[in-house]
């Protein structure tokens, strides 16, 4: 059976998304439900979610395996996966991984654009790689059940996390170097290195991801998608629109800059 | 006038190590309150601390500036200089650099041994210096007043404090890594470099920074102590005991270990 699956979106979430999501007939979305938030805060956003499955208990569920997308096609619904974009919800401690895996995480980048404490992110000058924490932290997310999601990391962080973990990791949302030449894309040794080790690439919409950013005609964008699959075959690529629909300014400047400066630096 | 000073003790603090600490004539002591801690434990271990000042106020009291030594001294007590060993009371937050401050911390280092979100630590296999957080927190930490302390962290990190801070830098407990080959002690190109832009080196009495160990002699810590004068000049050394009084091996555990490994590791 064949899905439609979108590997990344951040919305401002409400009904409206979802019957969007529905017309385009998904039958999963991995939603970012914390960008820079600790435990704490991450157990907020569980509720407000819980409110949401609740209220559209017609359109979407949560989704706790890969057996929850069959169901969403035979439902006729979208099931909703749960990830990160930081690891700030795990802190400093290696026993908050099994714990935000009970509370319905699947995926989690190891950092978003900044040094974290597991490894670099792709906006740091110098990339030491994983870090000793970093490679616990792997070991764990292996037994406990959740992916590796490196789309804001630096390249060596990546090879790492790929050489690390024993399981197949994921790049949900970045596009290739080779096609537009912005921090967050990745290069061609690393597009190999993820496939050859099973795992998969989500191309992005995100307009700063793009060659010609919000005037990237579909003709380019197909174009580059042919060239990534004679590159790394058409089997380790999805779409991971990095949808990010009704936010307000202040949401998309707080994503980028966390709380980290006094003064926009977008890195 | 001339003070006496320890620039680093982590006790478990109650009347008799403060009557040790008299008793040996210390002006001032720079005291660890925090290893590990998120800002909301730190302010626990303030109140614990306020507690320590009203029960002994005939032997302590909270040093907020150089003055207070000169005070301690001629008031026969000894000023309690407040640091923290790792940077995780200010979380991911700029704006908790003042916080802290303004709760009495005056020294902060911007790693424990492990890679931190400012600068990677001294276990780490690789050093990426400074993140861009880290050049963020140093300028915070210079503009409110709080000494950078890099007694844990990495050679490369170490340097770009250096040359990032406007104001000189310290290490408050470590030995030069000519006389003892440790992790923990540093090489002549760091120690004269620190030196050069007006910062001090605690010099250590911690057993695993010592040659020989709990046999170290005192004829053997005197030659190093005139060669690394010799090396970075007088004024820029000072003792940086180490001092760790009456804590328990679970204590000692969390402090080298934290909760970042499920598994002893101390790096």
């Amino acid at each position: 059976m064949n899905y439609r699956i979108d590997n990344l979106q951040y919305c401002n979430w409400e009904r409206e998304i979802f019957e969007i999501n529905h017309e385009a007939g998904l039958n999963a979305v991995h939603v970012t439900v914390v960008y820079h938030e600790d435990f704490d805060e991450f157990l907020k956003r569980t509720s407000e979610w819980n409110k949401h499955f609740e209220e559209n208990s017609d359109l979407i569920f949560l989704g706790k395996s890969y057996k929850d997308i069959e169901k969403a096609k035979l439902e006729n619904k979208t099931a909703i996966f749960f990830g990160f974009q930081n690891c700030s919800p795990i802190e400093d401690d290696i026993n908050l991984v099994e714990k935000v895996h009970e509370h319905g995480c699947l995926f989690m980048q190891l950092t978003y654009n900044n040094q974290s404490l597991l490894a670099t992110g792709c906006y740091e000058k110098n990339d030491s790689g994983v870090t000793n924490f970093g490679r616990e932290a792997i070991k764990e997310m292996n037994r406990v059940g959740i992916v590796i999601d490196m789309s804001h990391s630096a390249e060596k962080s990546t090879l790492d996390a790929i050489e690390i973990s024993e399981k197949p990791i994921v790049i949900t949302h970045a596009n290739p170097f080779f096609w537009y030449n912005a921090k967050r894309n990745k290069s061609n040794v690393l597009l190999k290195t993820l496939a050859d080790s099973g795992g998969m690439l989500g191309l992005s919409l995100y307009a700063h991801h793009l060659k010609d950013s919000s005037n990237c005609s579909l003709e380019s964008f197909c174009e580059m998608t042919a060239k990534t699959a004679d590159l790394i075959g058409v089997k380790n690529i999805g779409i991971g629109s990095d949808l990010c629909l009704n936010h307000p300014n202040s949401v998309v400047e707080w994503m980028r800059n966390g709380t980290w400066t006094k003064t926009k630096n977008y890195g």
